[in-house]
């Protein structure tokens, strides 16, 4: 029987502000309750095709409603946060850069790489969400793939590499399958859990389990 | 000068879950506060298509999610929620008949009317969804009525009154033009608050000014 539990899943896109405030928190309450997280970049252009939804910032009245939802939020959370010039971004450049961190260990996991690819995501979310870097902007992604300590020539071709693209399309499509569609998206002990809103209640699951 | 703080504005529509769970808090917290509530039955249907908007049942994979976080979000503010069997429901019958009550005294605010407006929301809320009631359902409706003190004969002559008609379609369009595009919606010292899971926000906002 094993009584280790089952790790956090969490899905995120980089150009996600919500997902950005939840990526800066789960780690620590995980570890508060003895569970280790997975982070799977996703790109929410797939989830929301697949469940007929476009971006808050597509809609009347909501755009407004969530670029002011956004600035709140992370005051809020006490997480430093600037809305980019340009917004929202496609990220499936760095999303492959991620993967291909993640899966560098062939053989099994590799704590050392499973760090570096969160470190990866955890500077590209900070990268667009502080200084509002545009990270679609391929010169600026290489820029930022150097400041994190990789080649980017290296980088570059990784995220032009077929195998990466196809890596990603496959987390994409096992997410969706799993029930995803929007973005930061968790599922704990099969519960999913959409929303940085839903931070309590996920508190609450691990601290107390099922309720 | 006037000193007395501004009252906050709900928004709310007799079918929506999370406005219902909100219903339920908003009172007791404004009051903790100072503060009084305007309580503004609308119609969803309107807002969501003057921003683009489906009820979130409507998309796939979303509509999973949600009927499963009614319920766990339900519980874990420990409201007492049935999921109708018919949902969601067309509630303009129940909000024309909202607004009749609320303008019932026309010099003036009435404060025992207020109330009685207020009741009958909270008896709608409760008949949907504790019940599980049919709000769209006349016959049903004219039972629900009748269960708060009112004429049924009276009730449904309000709402097929093209004077309440006009009443809540004005609301609607001003509820549209104050930049309301969901449920619950909260406009407070003229920041708005969009949501069940924004308490925690209204909460510090109340409590300790615009943050």
């Amino acid at each position: 029987m094993n009584l280790e539990p089952r790790p956090i899943e969490f899905y995120f896109d980089l150009s996600s502000p919500y997902a950005y405030m939840a990526s800066e928190w789960i780690d620590t309450m995980a570890a508060q309750h003895g569970r280790s997280v997975n982070w799977n970049a996703i790109l929410l252009g797939a989830t929301f095709q697949a469940a007929e939804l476009r971006s808050p910032v597509a809609h009347p009245l909501k755009r407004e409603y969530s670029l002011r939802d956004f600035e709140r939020s992370a005051r809020f959370s006490a997480v430093p946060f600037v809305l980019p010039s340009r917004f929202p971004v496609a990220t499936q450049n760095a999303a492959r850069v991620y993967w291909w961190l993640r899966d560098q260990s062939a053989g099994g996991p590799d704590p050392a790489h499973l760090l570096d690819a969160r470190g990866w995501a955890k500077h590209c979310f900070r990268a667009l969400f502080v200084q509002g870097a545009d990270l679609s902007d391929v010169a600026r992604l290489r820029e930022i793939a150097v400041e994190f300590g990789l080649d980017a020539a290296q980088a570059e071709a990784v995220w032009n590499d077929p195998r990466w693209k196809a890596r990603l399309k496959e987390v994409n499509d096992m997410a969706i399958s799993a029930g995803v569609f929007g973005a930061p998206f968790f599922v704990i002990d099969g519960e999913p859990f959409w929303g940085n809103d839903r931070r309590a209640q996920i508190e609450r699951w691990l601290a107390s389990g099922p309720f």
